[in-house]
């Protein structure tokens, strides 16, 4: 009976549970939606819920509970969340089992999580970009986590790429997210998910290639910016969009080539954790408060 | 008699040098011009004739010389430098003197003292920008100067500010000191030097006021895109252009605060070591060649 912990990594859209072992590896995984419209108390519930039922007597026996959340976020605190709406929720309120709670910001906790498990492991100063809904980095500098004077270092999703470009709901204009986030890049295409985009630009649809274009060189531009900057060994581009592999590497490392004769472009590589970081992030906050 | 160090900062147009002391109390000062345009060997051997010079018996006797220059530099190399033409020189090469010598790169020497001597002293997270006939910056970051996987961290001045802009020298366009260096701003106006142009824009001259705010406005995007990426406690602009105070400082502060509602922006201000921490930091390198 292997010692574990629960994780579960609240997103946007789709929560992802599971019982995790020290090394990483995933001895049970469940997905289940996140009822986002309904208010901020019936996410907590249905986090809970989540973590009782993983909590639940069976092979394994789970020794605390970490959960990778969005907004600001203390160990023992999901101060803000505009996603969700909620102020101020204690990790308590997360589960009625008795084990230890620790919370981690969502693309912090997925960062750790590839710095511990993933490629990101032997590198230097390695940037983590989730691309989902939003865009947000976990900066990896000199080998640990970065957080800046406020602690939520790398909102990248809205440095301006293009500051005469489109309105953000942020109240600037050109913000990276307008032009990359996985969100963007479908809705600019009337399709439910970038994977559909992904889909059309290998079908050779010029709509699609001209928003997949857009959303290339926005990024690219991005991180030459960062690059130029901070100089990482390596970036991991994670999230939704990271399933796209090739089609979104190739493209990219040759703006970046374009745009960076030095020094030379950094490594990109996509993932190799997916869509999963964030659980693992998730757990490894587990193993921290146990 | 106080233990000194030699100090040379090797600028683009003027070598400024002296003898420092432990505490950074400069006990004797000298400027020269720098022979730039005579090529890397009349350059070295004019630095090596002030640092001889410095090293002339008198009041004080120095223990070791330090030197900063541009370009990509080891304490034991000049390795490149474009703006010298030199290559790989040694850094016994500028001395005769019988002293322990050591090279430091011009702006994180400059950070450097910034942080030892100056008001980053107490601040966590800090950039300091020297806006010259250049702009780099050197990356404080939890107290510790950042170099990146390069060790060359903190190329600012090509960050590329408006994408669709000017045409670089570097090859790219829209970088950030086509519109925000000392000489760009000075070239715009048809002045010699910055100081000129803001002269014209305290006497309410219009060519200027809009070279000045197309300057102030690069800066604020490249400051709040820093922001958004690191979250410095402070950032300090030092170099030519901040002897402008007050008239960069007011305007510059006004647009970050427009362009970054959350988080609140650092603290801004302009280097109290001014023109000479570049001098500071050089007698840091050679107190630690020691």
């Amino acid at each position: 009976m292997a010692e574990c912990v629960i994780a579960v990594d609240v997103g946007g859209t789709t929560m992802k549970g599971g019982l995790v072992s020290r090394s990483g590896r995933v001895l049970r995984y469940e997905r289940r939606p996140t009822p986002r419209g309904e208010g901020a108390e019936r996410v907590v519930a249905a986090v809970a819920d989540f973590v009782d039922d993983l909590a639940a007597p069976g092979a394994h026996t789970p020794l605390a509970v970490g959960l990778a959340v969005p907004g600001l976020v203390t160990p023992e605190r999901a101060v803000f969340s505009a996603a969700f709406g909620w102020r101020d929720v204690p990790a308590r309120a997360f589960t009625r089992a008795d084990l230890p709670v620790a919370l981690g910001h969502d693309v912090r906790a997925a960062g750790a999580a590839e710095l511990a498990y993933g490629p990101a492991r032997t590198a230097e100063h390695v940037l983590y970009l989730p691309v989902g809904t939003g865009i947000a980095g976990a900066l990896v500098l000199s080998g640990s986590l970065y957080g800046g004077a406020s602690g939520w270092a790398g909102q990248i999703g809205h440095i301006p790429v293009h500051p005469d470009g489109l309105p953000c709901g942020c109240g600037q204009r050109g913000c990276l997210g307008l032009y990359a986030s996985a969100s963007a890049i479908a809705a600019a295409c009337g399709e439910k998910s970038a994977a559909d985009v992904v889909t059309r630009v290998r079908a050779g649809d010029p709509e699609a290639e001209r928003v997949w274009a857009r959303a290339v060189e926005a990024l690219a531009l991005a991180l030459t910016t960062y690059t130029l900057l901070l100089h990482p060994t390596l970036i991991v581009i994670g999230g939704g969009l990271s399933l796209a592999g090739e089609d979104l590497l190739g493209p990219l490392r040759s703006r970046l080539t374009a745009l960076l004769p030095l020094p030379e472009p950094p490594e990109v590589e996509v993932s190799a954790l997916g869509v999963d970081a964030g659980l693992l992030g998730a757990a490894l906050q587990g193993w921290r408060a146990r």
